[in-house]
């Protein structure tokens, strides 16, 4: 499966990365991640040129990665430093292939094609993540399915009415406001719940159970596979300012071609200070993500064995404009990088 | 591997398939069976075709199956009669494919083909299953080989001499007498032990050890591969009714190339109230089946990885007789289903 | 995966094969061993050749094996004996192959190709594992890794000093001295350390660990892949034979084209009465190849997949010079052999 290089992955929380060195397969490339001593992240493909024996299981000494297996020593730019043996000659070929990893909204962001072509300025916007007035809990999800097989279920939030109980709602389904505008780098799946009763997870957070609100469940999707969800709830009719907002970023990078490292936060902007809050909302996102999502997502990835899902003809129904248009996007990424 | 299509396949016994939802996969179709509010069996393609979700995740509503996923409907027909999104329009293509199924002698015999071919009248004669006059225990058995790998060995019951203790004789292997006529739906394995002494199976059944008599062990396959043996012991020279007779149903059902449900069922007409030899009986057919049989099909299946055994030119006895004519039975009726 | 089939390969240690039957797989062909009443070794293909059940399942009469499925029987030499059903009559076909082995210096050794070319002559010189003057330990290791990864291992000592400390030494990797001969059917690999302080292996076998000294490590590589360590170290300058010598022979076997049979054992020479010293070497062995070498070579055996190593263009240093050495003379011969 041909994967977008062209672009920023979400790698890895900035707090995953530490002199303990990190090994990651990023869309089935081998990564060994670590922090350099004056605290910079080095990515480098995890495997010797010599013997091809994973650089993680070697020492990280310094800045320098040294071989288990014959004390090869490469440094952040994936040079190597020191051969060891013999006459110590440094074969032209002993090199590793380093990559571009910038942090940004906490996030360790790679990029895994040309390096001159990273621009800082492309990564999507989860600076709520490290906005100080939010608050922000947030975690790792490994799931055995294709990324875009989790994207398709986060642009199409409909199925919160059948899936996660503390989602749903007595009115049935959210409505859905289709977009009009063709998509670039970014789609749009709103959904909404004018004038309903709140549903648990409103509830939970303080609405009163009694009083109607209007909902709100808008999902921004960046390309490849980064979406942050603006979901809140506010009195009927009343400014979205004045309501519950809590901002959920979920970041997809595809492991292999079936399975994906999720990474997903809440973040809120009321009751910062409340640390049993924080951890309710931390059990909630784990519950619905982890025990009601993946399940799913996972006997879906089963089902369809190998394929690519859109290969076996699925029936589209409106709620899935979105994810098709989201899939559309990455295709045409993709053509034209493999044309240039 | 191709299976025949328009034949009756033992999907179930009738007591498995309840208002829970039973996933079973069948020649490597997977089906969701249910029993509906008026007690018939609805067996439907068990995957929806708007994300590929496993039908039998959701939820059974009435008679109206709702996916897990979005919620979408279907009824026992395959017809989608729901889609709460959107405009709520429903797609054509939005149906799954409902199997034949009917019950009879307490087994749900399902038809993969042409629905319009399904003829109730050519499913083999298990009657004995369910007839008043006897008593029957029945399990069921999931076996890591290819169907075709189990009749091979109920139709040469040779192997009860070396494999089961419980059916092996003094004096040795049964005799086999082959069949004259040519094959066409049915193959008879023969094997008798005249005028010898009773082995522990019959000896617990109550035939007196110090006495000689008639054993048989007549094996009937049905294509595409159901088999009722009667077996039994009776006086040297008298007739079948006066003896003991223990039919035994063996009901193989394709699961995947390498799998294979396998019914299993031990009818008696006599001691019919005999709770403890109801027990024995079934305890007996475990160990036979699950501990002895098994492990040694299962060996031979890891030993042929997935070749078709015949491809691998196995040496041949006259023992292998039916065997190879049930063999060939189903090859020809595949063929011929290939060719219309 | 090819490999040289007339050869010697090191099928088990002689204890290991007795009146149980033994299952082993030696370069993809599955055999079953077992010790006649004589006393000799007989070695079978293990697959019935009329159900393809393995044969080792079955009973062991005599010299006769007997198949656990129907009771045909093979004697040592592969010839069906008897087949107890129907007229009884032994089809020409039924036979299974019979291997030529031969037991010398405590092993059990396996030819695989022609048996009329089986030499004894040609088995490489372990006779230390029997030498009455040597007292021995001896193990066996299964590794997930394609055989040559191991005798890579084994050809490149240097890398003792990253995985292994005992073997480790302050003043870095030991000395190679590449081999000016062409290589034919042998390969050495000498790496040594003149004039140092012992590492902990040697500390442990009573060498003062403030007195300096010359260490060895040559290592003798044998086609296929049968190597004999001389292991030692003696004062400065003085000559070999004053010094402790550890000769460690490392049988390696294909067993598939990714896993291995690792036979090993260390002799000495001094303090061959001490039962303790004997069984911390044995732990010293099990420790320094279970859990050092192991875990590193399966990981580069799944970082190449199925590949084979040199395909992947390796960076090559001096050190790897006696590996590749074996790797040239493996590849010739197995063309010879393909080729006549």
């Amino acid at each position: 499966m041909a994967y977008i290089k062209n672009t920023w992955y979400a790698a890895a929380w900035s707090h995953e990365i530490t002199r303990d060195m990190l090994a990651r397969t990023i869309a089935n490339e081998k990564i060994v991640f670590y922090r350099t001593e004056s605290g910079e992240v080095a990515a480098l493909e995890d495997r010797c040129p010599h013997r091809f024996v994973p650089l993680h299981l070697g020492k990280l000494k310094g800045d320098i990665v040294e071989c288990a297996y014959h004390g090869l020593c490469f440094d952040a730019s994936g040079a190597c430093t020191l051969n060891p043996h013999g006459d110590g000659k440094i074969p032209r070929a002993a090199r590793v292939k380093a990559y571009k990893v910038v942090e940004k909204h906490s996030i360790a962001w790679l990029w895994l094609g040309e390096a001159e072509r990273a621009d800082e300025s492309l990564i999507a916007d989860f600076s709520v993540l490290t906005d100080p007035s939010f608050q922000t809990v947030s975690s790792y999800l490994h799931v055995r399915a294709n990324y875009q097989l989790i994207s398709d279920n986060l642009l199409d939030l409909s199925h919160g009415q059948y899936i996660h109980p503390m989602f749903a709602n007595a009115e049935g389904p959210p409505r859905f406001e289709p977009e009009k505008e063709p998509a670039d780098h970014e789609v749009w799946a709103k959904f909404s719940r004018p004038n309903q009763y709140p549903n648990k997870y409103f509830q939970m957070l303080g609405y009163p159970s009694d009083q109607r609100g209007d909902h709100r469940n808008f999902m921004r999707w960046s390309s490849p596979s980064l979406l942050l969800l603006d979901v809140g709830m506010t009195g009927v009719g009343r400014p979205v300012e004045e309501g519950l907002s809590i901002p959920t970023s979920h970041l997809l990078t595809p492991e292999t071609d079936c399975t994906t490292h999720y990474f997903w936060a809440m973040s809120r902007d009321f009751r910062q200070e409340d640390v049993a809050l924080s951890e309710q909302l931390l059990r909630v996102g784990v519950a619905v993500f982890d025990d009601e999502d993946k399940p799913v997502i996972e006997a879906q990835q089963r089902m369809i064995d190998n394929s690519e899902l859109m290969s076996l003809n699925p029936v589209l129904l409106q709620t899935d404009g979105p994810a098709v248009r989201a899939r559309r996007v990455v295709e045409a990424r993709l053509q034209a990088e493999q044309a240039s």
